[in-house]
C-alpha cells in the first residue's frame, strides 16, 4: 500500500485530517513524569498516543526533539516509532537536504532504518538532492514550499518575473511529481500563500499543514484554502498546543479533548 | 578561544587548509577491516585521523554517512568526534533548518550535546531559523550560499531584480553576522559564483568549499577564488577522493599520502 492509499484509509477510518506532533521536551511535559517513571519520554509520547490513535490520520515526529536528547533520543524516536500503530502514518520531519550522493543515505535512513512513511525535505538544493528521496516511490516526500514562521518571507517571497520563490519550487514539485509521491509543507499562516500553492498544485499531491494553534493559523481558513475539491489531502498539524494541553496527572485526557475540539473544528469546515 | 582563533591556530600550525570528510560508506571502505575489527567504522575513521592529523585544518563529518548506521552510527559519531585531537576543527555537516522554536534545540543538539566547531544549515527559511544558531558566538555555522551539486541552480540561479538567489543569501550572512560566527558554503564546482561570493563576504568571513576532487572543482581556481586576501579563510574539503585512496591493508598510507598532495597542492597556490 502506498502512502495515498494509506492516507485516504486512515482519514476515512479515523474521520480527520489531524496529525499529532510529537515534539517531546522536558521543560513543557508534566513534572510528575520524571520523578515517577524510569523512561518519562517514551512514557510521555505512549500516553498521547493511546489518548489519540483514533483521532489522527498522522503522527509527526519533529528530529530536532529528539537529537537534542543524543543516544537516549535515538533510542526514543525507534520505540515511538515502532508503537505507532500500522494504519497511522509516521512523518518524520527532519527537513533533510544534501548533494543526491549523501541525499541517497538520509533517504535510506529515514524509509529503511527508520521506517517512516513520509518525509520532509528542503528544496534548496535543486533536483538532484530530491530525487534519492522521490525514488522511494511507496513513501511521500513533503518538500518546504512555504514555511509557518515570520522570516519564512526572507527568500521564499524574493519575486523572479513577478512570481515569489516559493511559487517556482510549488512548480518544481509539480514537476518532479512522476511517482505521485510529492508533497509540499505549506505553513498555515500564511493563507494567501496556501490557496495560491493548493491552486497550482492540483487535488492530488498532499499538503502537510504547520502552524495551527500556538503559531496562529486560522482553521475555517486551512481547511478551505489547503485541502483538495474533495476536502481531502490536506494533514493539519499541531503540536504544542495539543500535546502540552495538561500538565497534571491526567495530562493525557486533557490531550484528548484538545486533539478531539481541533479535529472536530476541522471537519466543520470540510 | 572562538572558532575563528581557533581556526587561524590551526591553519599556521599545520600550514593547511584541507578539511577531510570522514564520510564512512562500507561499500567504499577497506574490505578486510570488516572481517578484522569488532568496530570497522571507528577502526577506519581513528586511521584516517591517525594519518592525518598533522595536514589538515579540520574534519567534517556528514551527518547522512552516520544516521544511515541507525544507533551504531550515533554511537559512532561521538566515539570520532571524542577522538579528533582538540587543535582541529570538527564540521558537522547536517544541513539543519526549521523555525525558530525547533532550531534551537538542533543548535544545541549539534553546538552542546555533539559538541562541534562549526556547522552547516540551510538558509530557505530565512532570519528566525538562524539566528537560534548564531546564538552561539563562539561557534561557527557555515550556511549554504551556492551548493557544489549539479542541480544547484535550480533555485539557487534564480535572478530577483538581475542578483541571483544565491546573492541574496550572501547578502543576508553578511548582515546576520553581529558576532562575527557567519561562514558559507560555496561549491569549488561554481568558481564564478565563488568570486561573487568571497567579493561580497569581504575578508573576515571563513568559507567552506566542498566539491574538490571527485566533484571535479579545480584547485588553483578555489584557492584564487575562494580564500582572503591573505590567503586564508577557506577551508577546502575532499572526502572520497582522500579517504577511499586506498583499499589496502596500507589505505592510511594512502590516505596520508592524496592528503598530503592536496594540501601542498592547495598552498602552491597561496
Amino acid at each position: 500500500m502506498n502512502f495515498k492509499e494509506k492516507l485516504r484509509d486512515i482519514v476515512q477510518e479515523n474521520n480527520s485530517l489531524l496529525c499529532v506532533g510529537l515534539d517531546i521536551d522536558s521543560e513543557k511535559m508534566p513534572n510528575f513524569l520524571f520523578g515517577n517513571s524510569n523512561d518519562p519520554y517514551f512514557e510521555f509520547n505512549k500516553s498521547i498516543i493511546d489518548a489519540t490513535k483514533d483521532i489522527v490520520c498522522a503522527y509527526k515526529l519533529n528530529m530536532a526533539f529528539y537529537e537534542v536528547l543524543g543516544l537516549e533520543g535515538f533510542i526514543l524516536l525507534e520505540k515511538t516509532i515502532s508503537y505507532i500503530p500500522n494504519n497511522i502514518l509516521v512523518i518524520l520531519d527532519g527537513k533533510r537536504n544534501d548533494i543526491g550522493n549523501t541525499a541517497k543515505k538520509y533517504a535510506k535512513a529515514f524509509f529503511e532504518i527508520l521506517n517512516a512513511d513520509a518525509i520532509t525535505i528542503n528544496p534548496y538544493l535543486g533536483k538532484d538532492g530530491v530525487i534519492p528521496f522521490l525514488n522511494y516511490k511507496d513513501k511521500c516526500s513533503f518538500i518546504l514550499c512555504r514555511t509557518s514562521n515570520p522570516s519564512a518571507g526572507d527568500f521564499q517571497d524574493l519575486n523572479f518575473e513577478n512570481k515569489p520563490l516559493f511559487s517556482f519550487v510549488a512548480a518544481k514539485i509539480k514537476e518532479w511529481n512522476d511517482f505521485g509521491n510529492c508533497g509540499a509543507v505549506v505553513g498555515a499562516t500564511y493563507p494567501d500563500e496556501l490557496k495560491i500553492i493548493r491552486k497550482k498544485l492540483g487535488n492530488d499531491i498532499p499538503l502537510l499543514i504547520p502552524g495551527i494553534g500556538k503559531q496562529g493559523g486560522d482553521i475555517a481558513i486551512t481547511v478551505k484554502y489547503g485541502t483538495n475539491r474533495k476536502k481531502e489531502m490536506a494533514i493539519i498539524n499541531s503540536s504544542r498546543g495539543i500535546i502540552y494541553a495538561g500538565n497534571d496527572d491526567d495530562f493525557a485526557e486533557s490531550t484528548r479533548k484538545a486533539a478531539l475540539t481541533l479535529k472536530d473544528e476541522i471537519n466543520l469546515y470540510r
